[in-house]
């Protein structure tokens, strides 16, 4: 969920640029229910008239996934490369939002100059088009802030890395003071290798496979889309795409003249006519995303389509972390249809999108920056990336969420820890992230949920007995009997011999029924549950 | 949860030997608040009488971690080499069961002889002591149960593989009918590695460090702490053990004679006095568990210990798979601490217990089976191994959950497929995995919990206004009011104008009001609850 800030002027009165505004993905462990994960924009919002402008790196989710939530918290205006700006406008139309906001710019050296800023977009590559560094010029300083990059000479789709560019943009004026810089794949020892790599180890392995053809990557490798349609039409088959999201990309990448000559592709409905040794299909859900194509066609018949025996499905993909329970689960599913599922093969049939750490080296040398700021990554990513600045005596630090730095010295300095934090789209409302909703989720989902509703008449005397109703939990205890009626029981009993007090006391009275439900619960079926109380007070009229 | 069943005799009256009794663990996404998970063990608990014993290979948990859960439904004699009977009787010992019942068995030549079985245990290599293949003789031929195993020819501790031992397996009468292969490592294409091969790297990392130094490993792996210890010593550091599992198993090891030679350590509240330098730990915990030492150390002091700036943190281990974002989460503890964290280093800091492919070859080489079932592994793992066999000539089958594989032909033949599933522990009592607690708990978890309580009058009139209470829902809605609020006045005005025949009906009340409460959610917040109703009804006198 990147989003980073760049100030300049006066303490406190800094005219503010903001880079990204990126969401992360929930799951089941500690965000429960949730839909989407982005940053408490808080402080911006507490700073709103300062900021002059938002730019985006480029399209993927955890760069711009936030737009449609945040920007109207900000309102500031919107700079992005063509294909970018045109992703970020259909997500702001979506939402209603007013998509002019958002302004096209061309790459280096077109500079967009908003407050004491003066930006450049310079094209890098990536596992997604037009992807952008920024070179940041402000009166203290040039600041490149390099997105999400790898080099890579031969990208397939879009702009090769071009060192030449590169050493320029070290050279002019006084260099570069500051490099904040990609740090997802330092640990990574040996240099990246280029997207072209793949196109002929994949030509070849489409070309031998007999039965349907599968494969998955990230909707919006447009690059990679590109490669597989092209050696599926090059083995013979037609092509059909699977997926909203990835019509999409390729849709807005052909509009925006990122993407030219993908092979002709057909519909759905056209392709389950065609004979499975002539059939391609490039589908979603490469991560295991429950709902999208790949789950679908592990699941059964999707869309016409139903895999069999002797039929190829390729992940032309690496599993990120955390998703590889999904990710296996779809493998042998597909495995027990008699599929023969193949995976990226140790970086045969798929290349990372992030620089290495040899890669990292070069850019460091090729910028010579005063001082660098590890971005991108999780805290030993970044730790590293600063150790191997300092090694060479480049000024660095960490910067974890929320710390402010003063890069106008020769050294960085924090100068203060920003309030930061989680927000979490939830349905249709925005909460935050310690607000307790996700907190009690995860405990009902642990621990069950008891429901107890006693009625207590005029008199404050206890009207019947306390009524049990539970979620989540065994119906039966270790003794055998019906565990609800076992906790009824124990309520009743409390309630007939209750002194008046607690009877008459709502925090009492539900804190003793808490109580002994638990105390029952931990008895029976060795775990306590969550409770929640309903005292129903009759008036006299 | 492995959980194999031999058969032998007339159909449907063959008398049965059990392999193993085993839990896996569960996981927040498929079944979150439960503590274990097993196999569901109904069809052996109805053909009870017909089991002659149970034989345990190993004394991992997915092997022997059912016993005090299980056993007690089948009742059978149970049998195992000394180390792991060991541990099974510590089991039964804490769940109050008759660790009598568990009978030590010396290895090769020696044999059990049970109905119509003859079962040799042959030691092989793993990453626990003492793990055995078994040698089943039945009537209709030999049958060689791997169970998990490796080759290595010089394990640290416990005995080496032996091809000769091998050999004669293979050629004693009538040779092998059915080889049952572990097949976990089968997408693993080069041999597999000695334990003893990481005896000088990790002695070198360690002689290498400055500041304190931890290394977590699975506790049951007791060459692995051996040789950590050993390197802790060499570099003359103090070694302390930290986590009861840890100081179990080598405890049980050197009683049971597995290890020999241990290092002295010190004990915790000796070792806090010890310099950082002069110290080493090793912990348990390698996985993430959230109560282990490694998660406890990531979280600050634990046992009066505390990591800082310049100890290393080494993870002698490979993570399984779904357990990488706790294990990741703790590892990003680390280095915000400024700890140096280091992985397995692609093999040099750890080697798997399992056979990878070419040593597989290896062994079908030498046992010659004909016929060969692949177990151990997912069904993709099965499935590549059973390829492996059919490419050789050896008649397979991939046998999922509950099929019952008649081995007495020239080839494979499946005869039935039991009803099979999962039993959950889930605190003291055990639940059918599809009774619909997990699945409650689940989708409280996603949606959210209302609660609605009524009371209806003597008259069948509703008496006051509904009652709502929410749990891991938002407070506020799109609106900006509060939910809880706006979905009572929802329902009451509901209550107001309903027709009597919903209002005396509990089904219809319940619906009505449970629909009600549900869109009004839908509306403010973007989701739909589950709701609970409860309806009090007060009885004329």
């Amino acid at each position: 969920m990147n989003t980073y800030v760049y100030g300049y002027g006066p303490e406190g009165k800094e005219r503010l640029i903001v880079i990204d505004l990126g969401v992360t993905f929930p799951d089941m462990e500690g965000s429960p229910g949730v839909d989407l994960i982005m940053a408490d924009a808080a402080w911006l919002e507490a700073n709103v008239n300062r900021i002059d402008a938002i730019f985006l790196t480029h399209g993927h989710e955890d760069h711009i996934g936030a737009m449609a939530h945040l920007w109207p918290k900000l309102k500031a205006p919107v700079y992005a490369r063509r294909f970018t700006a045109h992703l970020a406008q259909l997500k702001m139309e979506e939402a209603g939002l007013p998509s002019d906001m958002i302004r096209i710019v061309e790459p280096r050296p077109k500079a967009v100059e908003v407050g004491p800023f003066r930006v450049q977009f310079v094209p890098v590559s990536h596992s997604i088009p037009e992807s952008s560094s920024l070179v940041i010029d402000t009166p203290a300083g040039r600041v490149v802030h390099t997105g999400d990059f790898k080099l890579d000479g031969n990208p397939v789709v879009g702009e090769p890395f071009d060192p030449l560019e590169w050493h320029e943009i070290a050279h002019e004026g006084t260099g570069v003071k500051v490099l904040c810089c990609d740090s997802t794949n330092v640990f990574s020892h040996t240099p990246g290798r280029s997207e072209s790599t793949l196109v002929s180890p994949l030509k070849d392995l489409i070309a031998a496979q007999k039965g349907m053809v599968v494969a998955t990557t990230f909707a919006s490798n447009v690059a990679r889309l590109k490669t597989l349609a092209e050696a599926g039409r090059a083995a013979g088959r037609s092509v059909c795409l699977l997926g909203r999201a990835m019509r999409k990309m390729v849709q807005v990448a052909e509009e925006t003249n990122v993407l030219k000559g993908f092979p002709g592709t057909l519909s759905p409905e056209d392709a389950v006519e065609v004979g499975r040794d002539k059939l391609m299909l490039i589908v979603t859900g490469s991560q295991g995303e429950r709902r999208a194509a790949t789950a679908q066609l592990s699941r059964g018949k999707y869309l016409g389509f139903e895999m069999k025996e002797g039929d190829t499905f390729l992940f032309s993909s690496k599993t990120i972390p955390g998703n590889e329970r999904s990710v296996i689960r779809i493998m042998n599913a597909l495995s027990e249809m008699g599929v023969d599922v193949v995976d990226d093969h140790g970086g045969l049939y798929h290349v990372s999108g992030h620089a290495n750490r040899p890669d990292l080296d070069a850019v460091h040398d090729l910028l010579r920056p005063q001082i660098l700021i590890p971005m991108h990554g999780e805290h030993r990513h970044l730790r590293e990336h600063a150790k191997i600045a300092a090694s060479k005596g480049i000024a660095t630090e960490v910067a974890t969420n929320g710390t402010m730095i003063d890069l106008t010295g020769a050294a960085p300095k924090v100068v203060e820890y920003i309030e930061t934090g989680r927000v979490y789209l939830d349905g249709s409302v925005l909460i935050g992230a310690l607000d307790g909703v996700v907190r009690d989720r995860i405990r009902m989902a642990l621990n069950g949920h008891v429901l107890i509703t006693v009625i207590v008449d005029e008199d404050d005397a206890p009207l019947g007995d306390a009524w049990v109703e539970l979620m989540g939990l065994p119906e039966r205890g270790k003794s055998g009997g019906d565990l609800m009626r076992i906790v009824e029981d124990e309520l009743s009993a409390f309630l007939e011999s209750a002194p008046d007090k607690v009877i008459r006391n709502d925090d009492k009275l539900d804190e003793a029924l808490r109580r002994i439900a638990r105390q029952v619960a931990m008895e029976e079926i060795g775990k306590k549950p969550e409770v929640t109380v309903v005292v129903s007070r009759l008036m006299a009229e």
